[in-house]
């Protein structure tokens, strides 16, 4: 029977909550103005510098990742700029929509889900563009996009480098700074572990000196830098999801950087491994293939809602594909604190509803193939 | 010593949370699509619509009250439109600048912090205008204005009426079909009592009629509206906030509406009487005096940031005044759950600061006046 508070959540975020940052929110009301309240903003604000590895401000929203990217498109794109945005996914897509609806000219260029752009078309596209923007990792298709080329290519344009980092900021490297992204979105709920409902902005030296007022006021970047030096937002914050990203940030850089980088990367090829041992293929081209979650295709003769389904019935909890993918893959997210533990228990699972589902697996095969690469 | 987590929270919001409300969010991640998860969702959007009052959507927003001002601003006047707004404290400000952003013509109708509207001259205001903006309870005044009357008005003109109800919606009665208010914003940190971070704004069927894309795509009504039916959010939900919120509209319905703005009103009266018995003056007109907060004068010769360091430091949580008010008035809150015992304890506990500071006042003169009132 599902069990909606006891399960094997594996799902491309909101990821499962480490205990601490659980109790993290186990506290009264705080006054948001108070002193207290202020050390707890600047700790985050620090934090959250840390996590980014810059030194720009990193400005905190109480919103989803989308308002932050609004907010980042929206008060550095305008009527007079031309970008060139990269689709070739749902977030991808999401972030066309904020191009098309802020900016003078757009160069919307497509590939379909979980294919890479040829790099010499993006530079072609960008002669005369005042901004490049992509989805870093795109988790519809479970898709990374090569961030170093991307941003070298901007920056010979001598354009703007908006990034959604969103599901992959704190689980793959991404060196704000010296990748010389100008404005870096997150969100809470993804790599980072915290639960949904703060989305983060970095902005460059430059990003800020071109910074201008959003069309909306509530997500007017200006009114955040502004209060941000005084370890403040501009209206109240989201009090509890401060506290809980807080607590969930000092999990991440007590681990270390580097260290969760690797783990994630190992959890990462155990999933790729473990789909294949049962003979799954997999969505992304291996180059592009993400480190904080996997997208497998559904194999022939069963159906993906049915698969999902049966899961569910054991009690674990991934995602299935979205838009046309539906019901064409199921997606295993492996960000925040997963570890390979538990990719061993969901393949050792889903062997068995594999088999339940007419599909001739082996028992343990998964395991065996991950135990044999960790060489174990 | 002040103890952020033990303390006697009277705050102008966020409010001191039921343990139930705290309980709620004790919960692991949950799958925001997911049949459960949608299920919470059903029951939080019909609790709204029972506490305002309403059979029109009522759209979830997550985001700080500011956020459903905005959206219900932008998605529903644009620069076509005329509007007048009232503006006599810091939200009818607030307010009066979200007018500017997108009206084409605002008529802004400005009165000292505190002070009433003259109700002809904002009739004769309204020819020819397309909306009535205005924030219902005032917070920074503790000044309310006369909703029913404002609405007339509005209606008289065919014009759409657009309320800011942060600070009244679940502590004074707001019944927003009876009153015919066509966008109504409430935020679930105030008289709810949830935490800060979700936002709430209902539409009636004239201004579903109008609604239009909003200039910023997080915040945009037709989206949220379109999704609202299935009980789900455009973009990803602050869940844990949804489970605490859920769990405090329970909790209001279970008082009663009616009953909830009884004794809201008996602990404001409370309020105001024990203020008074200690020769304090309030800053509102009576007729005109919020009931889910206080504003009170710092009386002549004390210092009102060392009143409220030194009921700080007695571990009691009152407001200041905001902007110019600042050191001359501070703001008790009697929102949410607030009840007559605690603000007998706050006086009793006045009193001792106040002759502390060198103020002449019995001990027991607040809680005697109170219970006189009350017929004890």
């Amino acid at each position: 029977m599902y069990d909606v508070e006891d399960n094997l959540f594996l799902l491309a975020g909101p990821v499962d909550l480490h205990p601490r940052v659980q109790r993290a929110m186990a506290q009264p009301a705080h006054a948001h103005r108070s002193p207290e309240f202020t050390e707890v903003n600047r700790e985050l604000f620090e934090l959250l510098q840390d996590v980014y590895q810059t030194d720009d401000p990193v400005l905190c929203l109480s919103g989803s990742g989308t308002s932050a990217m609004d907010a980042a498109v929206g008060s550095l794109v305008d009527g007079s700029d031309m970008v060139v945005v990269l689709d070739n996914g749902k977030f991808g897509n999401r972030m066309a929509k904020l191009a098309h609806r802020y900016a003078g000219e757009v160069t919307h260029l497509e590939q379909a889900w979980g294919q890479p752009f040829d790099l010499a078309t993006v530079d072609q596209a960008m002669h005369g563009a005042d901004a490049l923007l992509f989805t870093h990792n795109e988790s519809s298709a479970a898709f990374t996009h090569p961030i170093e080329d991307l941003a070298d290519i901007a920056e010979g344009h001598d354009a703007l480098v908006i990034a959604d980092c969103i599901t992959s900021l704190g689980g793959i490297d991404v060196p704000v700074d010296e990748l010389g992204l100008d404005a870096c979105v997150s969100g809470s709920q993804k790599c980072l572990g915290a639960p949904a409902g703060l989305s983060f902005v970095s902005l460059s030296e430059r990003a800020r000196e071109q910074l201008h007022e959003h069309p909306s006021y509530y997500i007017d970047l200006p009114q955040y830098l502004d209060r941000w030096q005084d370890h403040q937002t501009p209206w109240t914050p989201a009090t509890h999801l401060h506290l809980a990203t807080r607590e969930a940030l000092r999990i991440v850089l007590e681990e270390g950087l580097e260290e969760r980088f690797e783990r994630v990367h190992r959890v990462a090829e155990a999933t790729r491994t473990g789909a294949q041992a049962l003979g799954l293929d997999l969505l992304a081209e291996p180059e592009h293939r993400s480190d904080t979650l996997t997208a497998v295709e559904v194999p022939d003769g069963i159906e993906g809602e049915e698969l999902l389904g049966a899961l569910k019935q054991e009690g674990i909890v991934i995602a299935g594909g979205q838009r046309h993918m539906s019901g064409e893959i199921f997606r295993v997210g492996h960000m925040g604190q997963v570890d390979v533990r538990e990719i061993v228990a969901f393949y050792a699972n889903l062997e068995g509803v594999l088999r339940d589902l007419g599909s001739k697996v082996e028992h343990g095969a998964a395991a065996q193939a991950i135990h044999d690469e960790l060489g174990r």
